[in-house]
């Protein structure tokens, strides 16, 4: 496995992976890698003859008090998983190799992208829209592989990649949790021990509301603040957000029948976790 | 030569090429084609394997008090001059092919966009650089070649290239001109022989600054001047803009050293005309 850092170099080995008739699936990721990232990086390898592993904290994606400066960072520990799961190389670039001084152009849209985590997070999604925009270009992979852990981010690029014509395959890949139901996340590590067991209300409420829908409950207001109603019970849990919207559109619905996306935003004290499901 | 309107066709002729290992130039233009779209199918043919023109009137650049549908067409015309400049592929899709119903992305940039043609066509640019990505994402061409006759679109989308990593060479060819020194443009044939006479007087006055900066002139103010005093004699011309710009930054600048861009854009009776030099 090569780790790269130039986006000459991604080219140069694509383009060698190419005259031998490879195929390539692209994993983008912010690094600090888990178990999650894993099990997209096991999916690209089954799905395609190489991968590429993009490790790159984009600091477009983030607001300005947003931990852009702390997010945890270690490439040792990242190589060395991406090299177990059997991926072919990293693309680590610095900043200014993504972002030269004069760089003014964006990659956004107007639906999708003002609920949910986009109501807090106003310039995210063009941050991601723009970044994954230039892998892409980078890369041009055949697949690139998502969490659905980052739901919204997900149905944001397979809409981008719709919209604007890429030649790429988009693969969703399932939430992956800790034993007790946490679900994984780079943003874990800033938990105490005393918020590590506070966090367990989002997959705890969660599971409340989709056993609700099971059972027959189709009011989408009900299934919310029922949710709403377990996360409160918690002292150190703040709720950003808890939606029930359309999984296409991402607009907020009142009945949970259809494709339904249930997803939350929750302050464990300064931490901002997210989690959800699809149904 | 094939004519075809949908994505899926484009991508399937060119996998085909790329299969024989063929070259691929994109000429993307709006049709009714003229000489100065000859010059750029003449050039990707001369630089390419294949070569394929797309035909798409885009609405999305278009701003609602604009000349969308009176804009000139003559597929029968476009598709004999393609044919015998030697192209290989015409898309020529319908709206509702580039746009479907949820369509909602975009491509747009911060800088370049707001000055020049920018200040009175808002939206222009952003719809440029939209259809110009989906374009270059459904053809994935190797080079793609815009006339200089629209300077700060070939200027914005050169930026758009490079911030974005879109692995195309963007070749910019020279601009077109009758016998008597009018730039060629779709939108000549708004003009009634009284106009005609009169939108002269972009290239005239061009010529006259031109000469200008030859002979010494180092104050732009000066040369737009005298410029403008050229165009204000010609009781048929309203002047839209004329400006000397950092050819790179699109930036006013106050000396005319340096890689300049005059530019003008000047409605003669309601059809609106530019021209520019690049020195």
């Amino acid at each position: 496995m090569k780790i790269v850092n130039t986006v000459a170099e991604v080219r140069e080995q694509v383009k060698e992976w190419r005259k031998q008739g490879l195929t390539v699936g692209l994993v983008p990721t912010m690094g600090y890698l888990h178990e999650g990232h894993k099990s997209l990086i096991d999916r690209a390898v089954a799905d395609n003859d190489r991968v590429v592993v993009s490790v790159f904290v984009n600091p477009m994606q983030f607001g300005p008090s947003e931990d852009l400066e702390s997010y945890p960072r270690d490439m040792d520990r990242d190589a060395a998983l991406c090299e177990d799961a059997g991926a072919s190389l990293i693309f680590h670039p610095e900043p200014s190799e993504m972002y030269h001084d004069d760089f003014s152009s964006f990659v956004d849209m107007s639906t999708l992208t003002g609920g949910l985590c986009g109501k807090t997070r106003p310039i995210h999604f063009r941050g991601v829209c723009t970044v994954v925009s230039k892998l892409f270009n980078i890369v041009t992979p055949d697949r690139a592989y998502f969490g659905q852990k980052d739901a919204q981010q997900l149905a944001v690029i397979r809409h981008m990649v719709s919209d604007l014509n890429f030649g790429i395959e988009i693969v969703g890949c399932p939430i992956i949790r800790e034993e007790d139901g946490l679900a994984k996340s780079s943003r874990n590590t800033y938990l105490s021990p005393e918020e590590r067991k506070a966090a367990l209300v989002l997959s705890r409420s969660l599971k409340l509301g989709k056993k609700l829908i099971e059972d027959g409950e189709k009011d989408a207001r009900k299934v919310i603040a029922a949710i709403r109603g377990e996360i409160e019970k918690e002292p150190l849990a703040k709720i950003d957000y808890v939606e029930i919207v359309d999984w296409n559109t991402l607009e907020p619905v009142e009945s949970t029948e259809g494709e339904i996306l249930t997803a939350m935003a929750v302050y464990i004290g300064k931490t901002r976790l997210i989690d959800n499901f699809i149904k």
